[in-house]
């Protein structure tokens, strides 16, 4: 069996990294990744890639990083940890796409270990569509339970609940979008092992590329006016909220002086916001509003909305 | 001698918002505040006012609130208080021009008491310039000066500091903009009376118009580029970065469940995230950034860039 150490998991990290970037180019066939790599002071560093003016994605970004050394205090007391040497590896990507009717999609799997052995996985992936179409959203849960049923049975409903939980926008009572899955602090337990977690892990990082692509594919051509547009623009305000308000990771990152412009890649190019804006009755806008309300179950919700 | 009491000091922050709306009408002349008065469930409202699309005020709010009710733990606990009931008004401004020469400007005037007897007045006034002119910073800070000096020969020299140190944008290393004044929880101490802070919280609200109108004058008619324009919505992105990620007021209201609308008026109208955006070398973007590396004293800056 495979020692699975942290340098064959960060060394598997990187491959993902390198072969979503090679699937994005590809569906989005109009922009290419700018390769930034860095150095952390501490120890460690990162590989960021960046992809602008694409034919589907206006900005995106798919980040790998792999830093370590002295555990920071707050990072000890945030994570009820002895202090130590901390290892911290993942790929996160957030992508932007120009055509509102096109969702932004979120992806993160990570690994984390400390010198007294300590160790844990998390992740997750979650679609924020500025127009729910129940007809994705379905195909979106359904890919991820198959992935989730493959490797253990409770996995997709422990998941799928935590991420309704997670990417809520409390001050706006509002979701950021249909959810998805979230895990955190995967360790060995019962019967799964430490390689059962990795495979789980790598298995959520290999359905984000034919999943999304298959969501861009049935949205990309699409036209959209300017008050499609408008209405993105205002959801993407949002999706900024949650981020700087609410994600865990970001604020994590912000607070540890992790790489400010790798973190903070996740922000919308552009983004509006109006005050008090309320969509007209009846409208497609306000029809998605009321899918983001409260937790719904994808899998069987009836499929009422024709795009 | 006046008896300031919340009733008293309520009804002078309510004229003090219409003299302002009054005034910011006066000096656009393009458009005017729309009124949205609101309810408070556990106590009191607000009046928030809000101006879009003006010659000179891109989107804009002056909102004045009185609300009171059971202290909630979570304030009781971020702020040392003994549970009980509590009272809080206050006047609250944030200006987005449109001209990116014309500066941001921020303004807030609070007082807060407890069942208890407990009492204290808040505020502040700060600029933040897209382009960092030394001679209209300096005039910003003769103004504020000039207000401080009124009342107490060491508040400049306090609370000057003290906005450079809360208007600070940690994990950009960099200041939201020139600073201003800001000052909290100022009670009774040696020999200055409750009258006498609520004289200078009103002085510092009646310093706002004209000192932000002349700031208008000198900019309002400047042309711009869409470079200009495109520096602006960057740095909006920060503004944007500093009210989510630190902004006391902002996070306070989220938390208690204050009206969203109200409190994140704040947030600029279109505002732009590039990756690792860097502004060519010797322009005016970089001198910019240059002012804003540490605190500067704008009262005794050499006058050595020329708009």
């Amino acid at each position: 069996m495979t020692n699975v150490d942290k340098s064959y998991i960060t060394d598997a990290f990187k491959s993902l990294q390198d072969s979503i970037c090679d699937s994005i180019e590809s569906m989005d066939g109009g922009s290419s990744f700018k390769h930034d790599d860095w150095d952390r002071e501490g120890g460690g560093g990162g590989r960021t890639r960046v992809i602008t003016g694409g034919n589907v994605i206006e900005k995106g970004g798919v980040n790998f990083s792999a830093v370590y050394g002295d555990t920071p205090v707050k990072i000890t007391d945030a994570l009820g940890l002895n202090s130590g040497q901390f290892y911290a590896t993942g790929v996160s990507i957030v992508l932007h796409p120009s055509n509102p009717h096109v969702p932004i999609i979120h992806m993160n799997i990570r690994y984390f270990e400390m010198s007294d052995g300590t160790w844990w996985f998390g992740g997750g992936i979650d679609l924020t569509p500025h127009y729910v179409i129940p007809n994705d959203a379905k195909y979106f849960h359904q890919q991820l339970k198959a992935v989730c049923d493959k490797h253990y049975p409770t996995y997709y409903s422990e998941f799928k609940p935590w991420a309704d939980e997670y990417f809520f926008i409390k001050h706006r009572n509002e979701s950021r979008g249909i959810g998805g899955i979230f895990f955190d602090r995967l360790t060995e337990k019962d019967e799964i092992s430490k390689n059962d977690r990795f495979e789980f892990v790598q298995d959520v990082g290999r359905i984000f590329s034919p999943t999304y692509h298959e969501i861009v594919q049935r949205n990309r051509d699409k036209s959209y006016s300017d008050a499609h547009k408008k209405w993105q623009l205002l959801r993407r305000g949002r999706y900024v909220e949650f981020n700087l308000v609410y994600d865990k990771g970001t604020k994590f990152g912000l607070d540890t002086g992790g790489r400010v412009e790798s973190i903070l890649m996740s922000l919308p190019p552009h983004t509006d916001w109006d005050y008090d804006y309320q969509p007209p009755s009846n409208s497609p806008e306000e029809k998605t509003l009321t899918f983001l309300k409260k937790p719904i179950d994808w899998l069987t919700h009836p499929n009422g909305l024709a795009d």
